[in-house]
């Protein structure tokens, strides 16, 4: 409900993966007289797996988290999470997303040694698997809550991934030690003596689409602009890419023949098509897509949380933060 | 002397540019040894205009600013910054951003009403004019600080642009004004709230590229972490351009017609054509370039510093914020 674009891409999604899997069910939570008209035309083998929970009460995207928490128990984001909490295996919110994370967090339970879920993500390098945590669920990070990132990266790597003792680095302006603000600093100097990490040291933004570090950790503030920043340098050169092939009747005839390959291109860098980051840190799979997700980013979100849920992903990262902790 | 590559590419840069401007003077500081064989087999008339200042102190790219400060008064990059206050017209440097920002506040002076200089620089984007401030002088900023970069923006991009008015914005992780960290929220209010600016509010890292907005305020941290990954995203999308026309023999068919356009629309995008922020809150022009700069990045830089100081940009930036402080 709570997405920019309200329910409809959402639902549209949903019965598109629906058709697709048929061992999956899927609940639609949210305001019945909303939903119910963009499901009518579905087929009724895909009704049968497709429930709809009635809330009334939507999160909105200007609400301030912490008196969502406090006033705001029945919104159909917290309706969603519930459900998790007592079966269902994965939640998918294109909401606002301090209120994802602090209800997530009040809802579905962290490791009891993590402060707070932080959001992680798979980025597009053709060069190395690498993810970045956090990427906004967090604006306002000491030391220990990136040092956290550190070991919920690295447990999610293993557990999505299968790659033992990932390489973490830090996110920062350069890559010498005295470069950074405070925070970053002695952040650097806890990894740099944990047993439990495999730390490499500093990493700046340029490095991130061409280095084998397999888990970047910066506060949610910077990843948030940071990963936003470069989807909009993607769509800028999308954009100048195409204008190319428009110019003259060389440009044209050249574009004609070049369309399959920039096809092909275009859609490997489509940020629409890399959506659905996870919350990490918690007990159960919540996958947030970005608040303007069109239909095609609510699969892709969809998607990820099949994944995660099918693999035991955050029971995993539990499992291995026991350890690592 | 004290960028990434030492002084080979600040030198052949110089050179070059002395070329193609008959009326230009350069002086280039630090260590004679290094820099004069360099330039022996440059011609007579390059050599009338090119001084060799020898000073055998480097700030090094890990030393601490706040150290530099106090005990390295006799580096080349305060003798450049000496020449500066005494007479030079413009100073260009590759070396450490910190560093030089404090030697540059402390030998050149800022506006008495600025606590600090910032880095600013406009963005490569076809859409509008966009200027982002701070780059990376100041990773911890408070609210006021940000307030201040706001002003200095305002004034850069009237003396740079001759654009009244120019409207100003403030980095974010989301538009609602909810979002975001406490210094930013504060920000934001006292944006609002000034008479000498034209506020209009958040944006986000994926607007910076298709904005009408002149003006993008942010943290030296996230404003140097999110051009840095832009610049990541750019090269990448640049070298999965390239491989696209290089696989199979329909691939290099149209690689081999594509490539006027193609190369053009690398030569736009290219990261190292657009090197060369300014400081501004300064009485006098201080360029900073990449520390990895090479030699079109020096140039890119001269060049932008020549601008600066042929048109008195920050004598007008000052003079403006005489008016709006």
């Amino acid at each position: 409900m709570s997405g920019d674009n309200g329910p409809a891409p959402a639902v549209s999604a949903s019965l598109k993966i629906l058709a697709g899997h048929p061992l999956l069910s899927i609940t639609l939570v949210g305001r019945e007289a909303d939903i119910t008209p963009l499901i009518s035309s579905a087929d009724g083998s895909l009704r049968e797996r497709l429930m709809v929970l009635h809330v009334p009460d939507v999160v909105g995207m200007s609400d301030k988290p912490s008196q969502v928490l406090r006033n705001r128990a029945n919104t159909s984001m917290s309706a969603a999470l519930q459900l998790v909490r007592d079966g269902h295996d994965a939640c998918v919110s294109a909401g606002n997303t301090g209120a994802l994370m602090l209800l997530s967090r009040s809802i579905l339970k962290t490791h009891p040694e993590i402060d707070r879920p932080a959001i992680i993500k798979r980025i597009p390098s053709s060069y190395n698997l690498c993810y970045v945590v956090d990427l906004g669920a967090n604006v306002d990070c000491r030391a220990e809550h990136l040092y956290q990132f550190a070991l919920m990266g690295s447990a999610m790597v293993e557990a999505m991934e299968g790659k033992t003792s990932p390489k973490v680095a830090l996110l920062n302006v350069g890559e010498e030690e005295t470069k950074g603000n405070e925070q970053v600093r002695l952040a650097s100097r806890m990894m740099a003596e944990s047993p439990s990490l495999n730390y490499s040291g500093f990493i700046e933004g340029d490095s991130l689409f061409k280095t084998d570090v397999n888990v970047v950790v910066c506060d949610g503030f910077v990843g948030n602009v940071a990963l936003k920043t470069g989807e909009g340098v993607g769509r800028m050169m999308a954009e100048l890419l195409r204008q190319q092939f428009k110019v003259g009747w060389y440009g044209r005839l050249v574009g004609l023949l070049a369309a399959p390959l920039l096809k092909r291109l275009l859609a490997i860098l489509d940020p629409s098509r890399h959506n659905g980051a996870s919350l990490v840190g918690l007990t159960r799979t919540v996958v947030k897509c970005h608040g303007n997700s069109q239909v095609i980013g609510f699969e892709c979100a969809i998607l990820q949380a099949m994944i995660e849920a099918e693999h035991q992903v955050p029971q995993k990262v539990y499992a291995r933060l026991d350890e690592l902790l």
